[in-house]
């Protein structure tokens, strides 16, 4: 295959889309943005997707070749093409997001949710080259997995497997977006964050600068910036936080038993003040036969691109397979 | 190949290790038993076995070929070939089980441990054929499981993945054998459900026959007996085992995804008891894509020689793979 072959990556996110050239070595050649409009109907957002797609197109050399698309959505059903009830679009109960595409090109489509192609970015392009079994958690407003499993993504009987975020880590637990108590995203995600330490604010009497924070406004940033400064509440909401990912993560390793965890996503950001105790949970509630063998591992995709390398590693993956074709 | 081929699959226990000559289609052909002796060395038991199935390939048709041999062992390594610390046995660190019966035949041999095993067999002969997403689930003493990915047992990074019997309920929870406190083997097997019925004994104030027994001679089938008998402790202790495994299991689902769980070993035999409720709990704590899809089922093998099918559904599952040859 030619060097000059490229897959189209494209993310969609409740208010920003995105899409950007990648070639087979994760290179992202060109890339533009565009305001998803979440009110207007999905042919919409294609139409403009696909016009400023031909448009960056004629700043590539005239020999490029695309060879796929990828995308990765929010609700997105790998086996069945689709986009199911996106919670920040209005776009219904199923929309094939793929029959748009090609509708347009006569390129194969692939589709995925966010999570998952932020796993196959890790795999294809990031830290998680050459490994066969990997977890990769995306940290956002919500708590998304992707599981790599004997070195393929794991979609299980309906195309969802791996929503580790909604696992349960006590069953009387907080009031989950999803209807459930105690989900897992409910602890540890942004705002997960922020409802821990606004729970730590009601409990302690420590004086904190997040004493003047009202909970519609706190950010998980606040909460970083009050970490660094040292703030007492900032720090324990950090350490409750690690300590139930740990244990959960240690949970997951007991089902697919992974090489390497990588944190993805703005809360991952935080670095040392969430890996390292959180590898420190982790270890502690390991099963003995796992105990020092899992990294957990920083995500080696660049923050702002690496939504749109997940989508395009997404179609590089399926290229040894059968993509949906046009 | 001939209709005449086996395998043969070997169940190595505790106090007992069994085996039997098992064709394609699961029919069992032969079986013989004998004391495994766990304070001798594994030598010791590997030249009893073979000169047992020796002695009883006499009685098969001359044209008989083994094919290949499959091992069901506590402890056991697939991917290494070996038993590792098993806690009944006085075998030490680490054995070669696989080394030890080439040295006697010159045929491929594979190990995994029980709970694979059972999963293997669930696949080759009993309901989950033609499953490509499975998860089994020994009940026994303790809690093992096994999980079948795309159609195949998966082992992960170090051989060791599904042990679902070693994910937290509560950190604070159960002490288990292990080392580690709250898992749901401490829950959710045998053991698990006498521990509740004392737990209920203390903190109720029901009469009940099971006020009688002493906790060292408690049996989950005395427990099984009470609650057929209508008794609130036992009943209770039954809903509570269900309520927790329910939640675990609606865990599992949020990784892989599977069409169907399968429920095996000796407390799994209490019927709908167990099965009934940890249904209801199980679609109560699903993650909403996954609700009404997951099907929960009694294990389709014959609990007395379930194993012995397993072992060597381990070797006719691994025929069109490379097998450790001699």
């Amino acid at each position: 295959m030619p060097a000059d072959n490229f897959m189209i990556g494209i993310d969609i996110g409740g208010t920003t889309s995105a899409f950007g050239f990648v070639d087979r070595h994760g290179v992202l050649a060109c890339e533009g943005t565009l305001a998803t409009q979440a009110g207007q109907p999905a042919q919409d957002l294609v139409t403009r997707l696909c016009d400023a797609i031909d448009q960056r197109r004629t700043a590539l050399p005239q020999q490029t070749v695309f060879s796929g698309i990828g995308i990765g959505a929010p609700n997105a059903n790998y086996l069945r093409g689709t986009v199911e009830n996106p919670p920040n679009l209005s776009w219904g109960a199923s929309v094939n997001l793929v029959e748009l595409f090609r509708q347009r090109y006569d390129l194969p489509v692939a589709i995925t949710n966010d999570a998952n192609a932020a796993a196959i970015g890790e795999l294809q392009f990031g830290g998680a080259r050459g490994m066969k079994h990997v977890i990769v958690i995306t940290l956002g407003t919500g708590l998304g997995s992707g599981l790599i499993v004997n070195g393929r993504l794991l979609y299980g009987t309906d195309g969802f497997a791996g929503e580790i975020g909604h696992t349960t880590v006590t069953p009387e637990g907080r009031s989950c977006a999803c209807g459930k108590q105690g989900c897992l995203e409910t602890y540890v995600s942004a705002t997960g964050l922020c409802r821990t330490v606004i729970e730590l604010l009601a409990q302690r009497r420590d004086p904190s600068p997040l004493r003047e924070a009202c909970f519609s406004r706190l950010t998980s940033k606040q909460v970083y910036e009050a970490a660094c400064e040292g703030d007492p509440i900032a720090l324990a909401a950090f350490d409750a936080t690690a300590r139930i990912l740990g244990m959960k993560l240690a949970d997951a390793v007991a089902h697919t038993s992974p090489e390497a965890i990588f944190l993805s996503g703005g809360l991952a950001a935080a670095g040392d003040l969430l890996i390292t105790p959180t590898r420190r949970y982790l270890d502690e509630y390991l099963f003995n036969p796992y105990k020092g063998k899992v990294k957990l591992l920083r995500s080696e995709l660049p923050e702002d691109s690496g939504a749109i390398l997940g989508a395009a590693a997404l179609a590089w993956h399926e290229v040894g397979k059968v993509m949906i074709k046009a």
